[in-house]
């Protein structure tokens, strides 16, 4: 458990988690154990797709994947651990600052948000449909493309910013509207990592350029081609920012400043 | 997920549950979604046991198991899926009555309850020692045989008691004299399986009899004798009633017949 949540990674759900809670007016300390969880979560999925049975994955940020290092029998296992732990950080009163609590029953409300985003409509559909798409031989369509997007990456960056905003006191409208930044958000972050496969080289990415290509993967550039994509990908940025128009500007900088980083990166 | 949820089990963990929070005085529609979560858990324990990577067992119940039928990766993912669904259970309020609603700070407290009889301190950390006991071709301690049966089994028991009379409203005392008559039926179950599957006959139990003896399976008649073991029994099931003395003997009914019907059954 602690090799793989201690093993690096961008941290991006407890950054969007701490950033969500504070641009509805709360404390960033109330949603550290939210924060927490997300990375959990995060982490014991990762560890369950790399499984043998599943994408079969060696490396996972270039240090031997779990099962790799403890076996299968303990990864299952580790990642099982990782989810109820995930849950009872949450739950843990001792995990919250004693001189600024949080109401209980936004933890409850944490927990049915972050239940959500692994489960049968979260995570999992995203994986079970990911696995069902793989080895067609033919691309997938767009909705199902997105679907897939939307339920593997985007979801979690979604329960992200809607716990820490419900953690954080935020109101039903704006936390709508947080759903809706990081489910654009998700989505760009797929866009954008498509467009760079088919227009960078190697050595500007860092790893292999062109594979996209080279496998059967479906695409945003093979499915709407390469000018389209980018249209979409300005028409995600935009409605991600229009999202936060309506929050204090000093409050949503972190949030703003993270849309257009993932937009405009070169690799 | 419901091929293995409603496939069939005794639905002892729910009955506790349901028992638990009666006992305390709190109504039993009032622990349904509690005790829903708990045979949740009990079923994502059972499919991801029974995984090719770990017991690898081909039957559960007479029917062939999750992974038998749908295959590893689903198999897996139904499991994280039911670990998931089991706590969006617990903090869905449209899951509890409308007229009769539970206290937030109640579920929260029940959903730390159900993350640590899980994880890295309850069936995970059971099936980790359990693992590492198999096959050593020698049979493992009492200390050891004790840790394991307390985490495979007595700790969803003791949860599931624990959890009903958390959001029953029981007290600190009640719901610690609860926990340990949970602990000891749990050890109880193990005892009485093992004396009869060498003092009863394959025709008696309706499974093979004297199993255990044949395999390197540690057993408590292999460790301390049959007589000890019966000795043991008594005193377990003496701890588990004198656990329910000081409270409401119609309403403690049901959960000392259970300790009753756990001691002397005959298969």
């Amino acid at each position: 458990m602690r090799y793989s949540l201690l093993g690096g990674g961008k941290r991006v759900r407890p950054v969007l988690c701490l950033a969500a809670c504070e641009i509805v007016g709360g404390r960033e300390r109330q949603a550290v154990p939210a924060a927490t969880a997300l990375e959990m979560i995060h982490t014991m999925s990762l560890i369950h797709d790399d499984l043998p049975c599943m994408d079969n994955d060696d490396l996972r940020r270039g240090q031997p994947t779990s099962h790799r290092v403890f076996g299968e029998p303990l990864a299952v296992l580790a990642g099982d651990a990782l989810l109820a732990l995930a849950f009872g950080r949450l739950a843990d009163p001792t995990s919250y600052p004693a001189d600024d609590p949080v109401p209980p029953a936004r933890v409850v409300r944490a927990v049915g948000e972050l239940s959500r985003c692994i489960g049968a409509e979260g995570l999992v559909a995203g994986q079970v449909v990911d696995m069902e798409s793989t080895g067609l031989g033919s691309p997938v369509g767009l909705d199902r493309l997105e679907f897939i997007h939307l339920h593997k990456t985007a979801v979690l960056l979604e329960a992200a910013v809607v716990i820490g905003a419900i953690i954080g006191g935020g109101s039903d409208d704006q936390i709508e509207r947080l759903r809706r930044y990081a489910r654009c958000v998700g989505l760009l972050f797929q866009v954008v990592d498509d467009i760079l496969d088919v227009t960078k080289s190697s050595q500007d990415l860092g790893k292999t350029a062109g594979k996209d290509l080279a496998s059967d993967k479906t695409t945003y550039p093979k499915l709407m081609g390469l000018e389209k994509s980018r249209e979409f990908a300005e028409e995600l940025l935009k409605d991600a920012k229009d999202q936060l128009s309506e929050f204090d500007p000093i409050k949503a900088a972190p949030l703003l400043h993270l849309a257009d980083y993932i937009a405009h990166r070169q690799k």
